[in-house]
């Protein structure tokens, strides 16, 4: 089934503590649609300014994704840079650049809006919403978020949680959302507020899926060398909605399976900068690493 | 198969946010048997003082506990006082009192000598290395140990490592002992040590086990309210031993059984004060959550 995404094409400057690299590609609709691409033929809308490199938007092009809808804009492109403490778990943006995004009114070509499998790649909630205004009938939206959008639009948010039938957020965003500090707790009040699945990542602590016929709960894949985790939160997103859509359906079995690809998916991410590592890797190499995960959570 | 462990009771001060307790009945050995008298027959060997309480020694043969092991010295029972912070992963040690413990030279009673599963709980490597050479052909020998002795008693305790089959380290501890933050390597490095096992534990992010011929790893039982998180690792280590003993075996498919026991243990054990909660529980309790932990992480 047709999958589509919308969200951020981006430029990062990221420091770790081993490294800096500076305007490395990355953004929420990049690492979902490069992820995603492994099991369907993505359509990706966003925008980018005049300094896009030619290549980068070559690389989506042979991975399967179509890009008539990323458009070009006066100005330069996106950009966020960020440092992480040791652990990893501590990130530091340091600076983020709107730029042509700033102004995106995401328009979605005709041929892509009869999408049945839509992710809404974390970005305004307002922009997220006119671009589910433009889709027709689709079966399964998922939404992504984060920290800024909870804080400074929640009515807006609110307003689309009750349009949508999942979001992915991470435990902080999960307990900003909700006050709650317990995750499941928190899970349970995100169900309350319209979605019928909610996704949880906790990084290096995995992920749980809850819904009203599901619960699932598994560890993140045993990354040996971490390198930058970056955009591995849109990946897992990228790999669970790329099951998905292969799929066709969202029987509780598929959506378990869904998870286990996106932790595999997500484990490939973070093993180089931004897509270095992902871009490079097929349905074959993420089919080693699910059988691998299966046999480590399999009872 | 018989079990026998070897460690502390103790009276422990229990500061929550939420709550201070006195004298609470814990200690390494009094969670673990308490936790695996649900599965099997237990054997303990420890020492308390004059002012231990009868009521507590007779809860623990209501359960199944052999306490003809327990030592009566001059003196007051070994005594720890801590307090939690709101998050609960920070555990402040306030005091250690350890009294009778200080001198204690564990004797085991002949009819012991034959056990063919032993747990040195925690307690120093020196009391538990004199245990473990009394014990005549042991099948399975598991270890505990804290951060205490990692620190002062190193050769003592990595003496001890090349003795045992299995260990169980939390996060903390596996870090420590081997220097490397990644856990994954952290448990390869203690791999190299000796033991043919080891168990991690992550506290509400769950645990895993590693060994040459199994790797497997699960999330915590989704608790909705902790009151109170001691002994939680001591009582994970009896589900699992409790499990193994039960089963008499010691292959993958048993050791990944008894890692979904002592999640459920433990979450028994975290509802409330010491052992409050875990003392009123049954094997028929524990094969509830077993389902349902079962059903929340089997793909």
């Amino acid at each position: 089934m047709s999958l589509l995404v919308i969200g951020t094409l981006a430029y990062d400057t990221i420091e770790t503590q081993a490294e800096k690299r500076v305007d490395v590609l990355g953004g929420s609709a990049m690492f979902f649609s490069v992820a995603a691409a492994a099991f369907r033929p993505v359509q990706l809308v966003a925008v980018v300014g005049k300094d896009f490199r030619p290549g980068d938007l070559d690389m989506l092009k042979r991975r399967g994704i179509d890009t008539s809808g990323v458009e070009h804009a006066e100005g330069r492109t996106f950009r966020w840079s960020g440092r992480y403490e040791a652990d990893w778990n501590t990130r530091h943006t340091i600076e983020t650049q709107l730029n042509v995004f700033e102004k995106f009114d995401p328009k979605i070509p005709a041929a892509m809006r009869l999408s049945k499998y839509l992710f809404l790649a974390n970005a305004s909630p307002v922009v997220q919403a006119k671009a589910l205004d433009q889709v027709e009938h689709p079966a399964f939206t998922v939404l992504d978020t984060m920290n800024l959008w909870i804080e400074i639009m929640r009515p807006e948010l609110m307003a689309l949680l009750r349009r949508v039938d999942g979001v992915v957020l991470n435990d902080e965003e999960a307990r900003m959302l909700t006050g709650e500090r317990n995750l499941i707790k928190a899970a349970s009040l995100v169900l309350g507020m319209g979605p019928r699945y909610v996704i949880l990542k906790k990084g290096e602590h995995g992920a749980f899926l809850m819904g009203n016929d599901v619960h699932f709960s598994l560890p993140a894949y045993p990354v040996k060398k971490v390198v930058d985790p970056t955009g591995a939160g849109d990946t897992f997103a990228g790999g669970f909605m790329g099951h998905v859509a292969r799929e066709g359906n969202i029987a509780p079995k598929t959506l378990r399976k869904a998870m286990l690809y996106g932790t595999v998916a997500a484990s490939y991410c973070v093993e180089d900068f931004g897509v270095d590592a992902l871009k490079n890797t097929g349905l074959g190499d993420f089919d080693v690493r699910y059988e691998e995960l299966l046999g480590i959570v399999t009872p």
